[in-house]
């Protein structure tokens, strides 16, 4: 067989045909031809290549997945974060310019120069970690040309790093302050302008809404799932973080690709999901971020057998965090997610919360040779270790960076 | 005046006279001549210099501390970390060769050079985040011989990188298996063979016990006090991290350092900190990995202005953390600690808990030059941020390393 490209003497992360868990290849080898992995597994010896890379007995997992963030925004909300510690009140944070309302007005008055500026190095600081693809969503923008201009520049972060980018359109993110009291009338501004415009663009690969009390309702949700439908677009749902409103069974009768924090979800909800195939997909990060208690339901969700990944929800209001890396230490520490679980939560399943684990997501052949080369030699010491990062070299569509 | 080397253009985070938070001084300049401070303050004319680094605006902080570590060990507990999580029970992890008895084979079974070499990516990681001075402590040896290499190990770390160091002798953190029931035995050993010979050799700077139920009682904690005391070395304990046995009224009354973890401190103890000068070191990644739900008492602490310390508390067991900013990030996040008190827990405080407050710990002429540059606008930045490195570069003693 002819490849490309050859990664020898790794040890490597192969997951199980059943999606349950791994096994460690030691002596492995990892092929590829035009930037897709054409064999992953012992080494053997009917492999011609151009290149040889010797990861001096090195893991190898696939190159790991952030499927929910919000890295592009302007502006931050450090200040809010000092002045909530020093005891302030919503009221005086609101004056002092705080909220969610802070980050849509910078990312308004940000060009998407300057927005892709800003996000550059909360990308480079997951790429180091060896992040291959991660997912944006827009909804600070809140207007159908700031709500483009955030789509286009979480596009344009593909053009100038080795990545590759999933765009989510989550207009239904707030209601901006132009709508006060109108809830309805913006869900049919984004229902009947901004879906049909992101659409005729190709700029979105999905679309999100924040069903919350303090988002949007159900039936809101339900509108908009059905003007992405129109249009040909996969859903997602922001559901049950703060209390139970059924957005993921919701969710699942659109067949959505994931239901996302569900810290509040039930067992309806669950047998819902796994019926539809929607992924669970937790943000540890946030759970951690505003002190929540109320732990996702991760024993009934892992006896369902529904996929669980996770993402850091990467935002500056909840979750002002770059490190998938920690993501699964707090998984493990807080949820009590298993080693596996957490591995699979930022390789297999985080693809297949963006639909994209045909493309990505494991080392197996016809796959893109996305790959995380770690100076480790556990794949636990990934989840186990706090603040440090192991990452010895990131190959991405078979380019190797070291 | 004239000075080896200026900094210039930064912003300055420079303590209050009245240590109780920060002043920023825009447009600053930092000048050092033989590795010290000779002035830190806005720009004047009459500075004379070889060597000027204009910092472009960014934030220059003092180098940040870490003053309580177990750097130095043998093997880790990953593997231990995964059973865990797959519900195996204490019997079965013993069994696969857990806990605090498996880190003290693999320290006793390591060669000094083995130890080094195992830190030194630890103490990368805490370099790489501005850090210029960090304590280490032994007491996986728990013999003689295991406990004299531990602490050559970490003295060997600061002719290694451009770090100050800072031993501990912690012989007293576990009993040995040698001396099963016999802790009072074992304590005699402590105080009248190993301590007279820590003392001989000089490789010690302080003496810490850790006195729990688990561990030491105040008893036994108080003769290692009087044997460190014979040898003119400083003491520390660890205290009240999973009851109260008032082992900080007892440090204090030995005039020590500090009292770390302090979950369980109580008014008595605080007063006795007060009255002693001792520091509050607050641990929270381990408070973080071990899930404890008893916070630390941050606002009785406040009240009775004793100085609050934080460390990563890096050790294998109970929190394998090497990220001060994600420990700030904690302390913010889990023990609401303003970002001004975070700030002085990693600068002045932590120097304080080390004796160095003389020498290090705040941008004040005199001190050792040691500066961490940021590429970040806003201290709280800093804090708010988590798994995010902005370090520019780090100057230790004068010396700038980019
Ligand atoms: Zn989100
Ligand atoms: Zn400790």
């Amino acid at each position: 067989m002819h490849c490309d490209c050859l990664w020898k003497n790794a040890r490597l992360l192969v997951t199980r045909p059943d999606e349950t868990g791994f096994v460690i290849i030691d002596g492995g080898v990892v092929a590829a031809a035009d930037g897709r992995i054409v064999y992953a597994g012992p080494a053997r010896d009917n492999l011609q290549t151009d290149r040889v890379y010797d990861v001096g007995g090195r893991l190898i997992t696939p190159g790991i997945i952030d499927p929910h963030t919000h890295l592009i925004y302007g502006g931050d909300r450090a200040h809010e974060f000092k002045l909530r510690l020093e005891g302030a009140s919503y009221e005086e944070i609101a004056r002092a310019g705080g909220g969610i309302v802070s980050t849509m007005k910078a990312t308004r008055a940000a060009s998407e120069a300057e927005l892709i500026a800003q996000a550059l190095p909360r990308l480079d600081a997951l790429l180091a970690e060896g992040v291959s693809t991660i997912e944006i969503k827009s909804g600070y923008g809140l207007t159908l040309e700031d709500e483009l201009k955030m789509l286009r520049a979480a596009r344009a972060l593909e053009r100038l790093r080795s990545v590759r980018i999933k765009t989510t359109f989550l207009g239904a993110h707030a209601l901006p302050p132009e709508y006060a009291c109108r809830a309805d009338d913006y869900i049919t501004e984004v229902c009947e302008v901004m879906i049909p415009a992101v659409a005729v663009e190709g700029l979105a690969d999905a679309v999100d809404v924040f069903c919350e009390g303090i988002g949007f309702s159900p039936a809101q949700t339900e509108r908009v799932f059905q003007a992405a439908r129109a249009e040909g677009l996969r859903v997602k749902l922001h559901a049950e973080q703060l209390s139970n409103l059924s957005g993921s069974a919701l969710a699942a009768r659109y067949s959505a690709l994931s239901a996302d924090h569900l810290e509040y979800l039930d067992e309806a909800g669950i047998a819902a999901m796994k019926a539809s195939g929607t992924v669970a997909t937790l943000l540890p990060g946030a759970f951690y971020f505003v002190r929540e208690t109320k732990l996702p339901p991760i024993q009934a969700l892992r006896d369902a057998r529904v996929p669980m990944a996770l993402a850091t929800d990467c935002n500056p209001g909840t979750s002002p965090l770059t490190s998938l890396l920690l993501v699964m230490n707090m998984a493990a520490t807080l949820f009590r997610m298993t080693v596996d679980e957490c591995l699979l939560g930022v390789t297999l399943h985080a693809a297949r919360a963006l639909g994209l684990h045909a493309e990505t997501g494991s080392l197996e052949a016809g796959k893109a040779c996305d790959l995380a080369i770690w100076d480790v030699e556990t794949p636990e010491q990934l989840v186990y270790r706090i603040g440090f990062n192991p990452l010895f070299a990131r190959v991405f569509n078979g380019v190797h960076y070291e």
